[in-house]
């Protein structure tokens, strides 16, 4: 089998072939750097990593493009509204620069500690104004945009293609969001490419139509053209950018250049939090920095955001995601488990006795690998490839527990959740390594607190009390209670 | 005492007023991202992350804008040769924004290790092409600069002041410089505002004067007055970088405002290696990541990016830094010292005994406060500011030795390390955790092997195997040697 991907444009799954062989151009709708980054935005990305990391095992050379928005993204999606980034900068009484620069910085932690693989190039809006306005200049020549009053629309009634990936009428799609009558454009359905700005907008560029601020789609093909070629193997996004955001991408990109734009369209579903669509004034909206700290009122404790890529790996990326405090304990337990197994094979390894690896579990390994491969090779099904990592899990916990394993079957092992649980799948870290010191801590302090209650029990007071004194001056008190001795860090 | 900076403009020190009360815009020029970041440049970031440190601790509100330069810097610094970004790219085959997207993030990987704090806006050249349009406009409409042949240059015969930062008159500056003579300029020194772009050049924009892309001084100028207005309170950068850059960037900026550019221009000094400049083709250039891995035939040893800050900040910022494996390890221990006093305030706090503050100590610690803040009110006089570090640690290490202190007076010492050693210089991390955790593994260990030993002795043996076998259970081998027991983690 090969890699199959659905394709939101021909509704169904397709063989993946690459515009130009062994190399992928890859772009993904990135965030609106105006506030703290959300589960829904670790959806999209966690999803997206995967594609990337399973991609590049297969031996494709990616070029994975991913904006980031910091202009031009009004409060209604669409052609109206308030900059979201210069509503947030006036409140938070910064220049709209620097709060740009403080949500993305803010985003790229969260990714990072998601053990998201930064993109190749994360191009800033705001930083190609030129080619939006050449972008638009292309489709007023080409005579599918209109400039009326320092403004530029694109006109839908020249592409009748528009609808093509929503597969829904314009007439639809109009009942379908709320769009504001606007008395400059010529069809209910047209776009901004560019719109004007009065002297008080400060964000805003001349350009041949005098000052102003492109419009939100604009951004995505001009950047995608420029860093892919006019024609890009795989854009991905939300499903809730559909339509308008790539419909209106694919307009005015394939207006300009007669090419198709995109060759797959691949979207991720949603979040739920309990049955809920996420809102800001519903109380259900968990930024991810909540959720790694446990600081929100729907959560009982913090999750480490490995747990939360596990948890959002553990459905499929087309399939509406509900988050809940239970869900991520389970989650967390989950994941737990898998790392204990992962962690026996390594603890045992190094005293392993040499030899072979066992024909039997060459066996396994193998037709587990071809099961976990053809899993994600099927739109990328990452649940089922979840199921395969438990299954060899359970298998090398019981030939643990059951006897001697030589070396070359351990290293096989941990070669498979090294190449196939991380590199591919990105939850199963090569060292686990500050748990391994805390754990270690903690093994040590056990040990001590037993030779304490021996001494103890056999009345060696002196003994037990040099003990106590000594921990105390490594920082370590101890205090006992009713179930038991426990001990406190003082620094 | 006030602060008072090193003026390079007026070539001495004046009172630091700034142009807006309680508030200080300041402008670092930032790397040009095509290779690794080297040891010249933490002398610099570090140097200007103490200033941006100690005005905020001075109360100032400051907006710290630095740089990315990513496209128009030439191999010859001034305007000829070719794009270092275009052929980095082309010798790693790589699309230019993907190298510097590459080298920008590498630059702030180890900014952070540093501990140099970020700047709140980090804009980036090509970001920033129409402003830097705009103002090659202004200056053609103010009769400054000239069209030739789609590219414009800046006249320096109209701006009569050129040559008032670097102190010199033209043609001293022209001898200074290797310039290369370029027909389509009226004077020699002349320098390019925008350059013209053939159609194989892939970093080019559409302009009033045809395809190009920036001159190099241009964008510093752009961004400066884009984020911090016409007059910034502060530039800086290295010394290097006084002419042409920043010469040119006065001349461009005031012709076309008829304002101040910069009130305070402030120029850190250069690093040698071994006495000598560092080069590429020398052999003894350094990067950042050789010298915190010691993977460097200069170097005996990895040392810590603290060290690094340290050993920087033992010099004057304008002092030239000469950098030896010898000096680095002189550091080490410097550094090492001192957290070693400060470790030494922190175990012992928590089993003080509760009690007021010492008043002598208190004198000391004012009159010492005092001091390092005099030091860095003399143009950032770190060198100063740091002995005043040691005479503390030396005060409180013999106070430790000499007896009980009581908790207050403990908390003083710690306030000072935390507020000045560290909140300002960046020297004393918060938490020395991960040493603390290491630190603490050891401990208990030892605390276990000396209890093996005691059995031992009494001919305990049952209890001493069995305290081997537990830690044996834990990953961790006793090994008994000549020289005692030692012990081995195994994993």
């Amino acid at each position: 089998m090969s890699l199959h991907v659905y394709n939101s444009l021909s509704r169904q799954k397709e063989l993946f072939v690459p515009l130009n062989e062994g190399r992928v151009g890859l772009y993904v709708c990135g965030p609106t750097v105006y506030g703290e980054s959300h589960i829904g935005h670790a959806k999209s990305y966690v999803s997206f990593d995967v594609l990337v990391r399973y991609l590049r095992y297969l031996g494709y050379r990616v070029r994975y493009v991913q904006n980031i928005t910091d202009v031009g993204h009004l409060t209604d999606d669409a052609d109206a509204g308030e900059d979201k980034v210069l509503q947030q900068a006036a409140r938070e009484r910064l220049e709209p620069m620097e709060l740009t620069e403080k949500y993305t910085r803010s985003y790229f932690e969260d990714m990072d500690a998601l053990r998201v693989l930064r993109p190749d190039i994360s191009p800033r809006a705001s930083g190609h104004i030129p080619e939006q306005i050449e972008l638009v200049k292309k489709l007023l020549g080409r005579g599918h945009a209109y400039e009326v009053n320092g403004a530029v629309y694109f006109s839908i009634e020249t592409f009748p293609e528009y609808g093509q990936l929503s597969g829904r009428r314009v007439e639809e799609l109009l009942e379908a969001v709320r769009i504001t009558p606007d008395p400059n454009k010529r069809h209910p359905a047209d776009f901004a490419l560019w719109k004007r700005a009065e002297e008080d907008h400060i964000l805003r560029w001349n350009s041949p139509w005098g000052w102003g601020y492109p419009g939100w789609h604009l951004e995505c093909s001009a950047m995608s053209m420029r860093y892919l070629g006019d024609t890009a193997d795989i854009h991905g996004g939300g499903l809730e950018n559909q339509f308008p955001h790539h419909e209106s991408e694919i307009a005015q990109s394939e207006a300009a250049t007669g090419k198709p734009f995109v060759r797959y369209w691949m979207h991720n579903n949603m979040v739920t939090v309990d049955g809920i669509k996420m809102g800001k004034s519903l109380g259900n909206f968990i930024t991810l920095k909540q959720a790694f700290s446990g600081e929100h009122p729907l959560l009982s404790q913090a999750y480490s955001p490995l747990t939360l890529r596990f948890f959002i790996l553990s459905s499929h990326y087309r399939s509406p995601l509900d988050f809940s405090d239970q869900a991520l304990l389970a989650a967390d337990r989950g994941l737990g488990r898998l790392h204990d197994a992962v962690r026996r094979v390594r603890e045992r390894l190094p005293s392993s006795e040499a030899g072979p690896l066992d024909p039997r579990v060459e066996q396994t390994l193998a037709a587990q690998q071809t099961r976990l491969l053809e899993a994600l090779d099927d739109d990328l099904n990452t649940p089922i490839a979840i199921s395969v990592l438990f299954d060899v899990a359970r298998e090398s916990n019981s030939r643990l527990e059951n006897g001697e394993i030589k070396r070359e079957t351990l290293e096989a092992y941990d070669r498979f959740y090294r190449q196939l649980g991380d590199r591919v799948l990105g939850l199963i870290p090569d060292e686990l390594s500050g748990e391994i010191l805390a754990g270690l801590t903690e093994s040590l302090l056990e040990i001590l607190i037993d030779l304490r209650a021996e001494f103890r029990s056999h009345k060696q007071w002196e003994q037990a009390d040099a003990l106590r004194e000594r921990l105390a001056e490594a920082g370590i008190t101890l205090e006992d209670g009713d179930e038991g001795t426990r001990w406190r860090i003082e620094r």
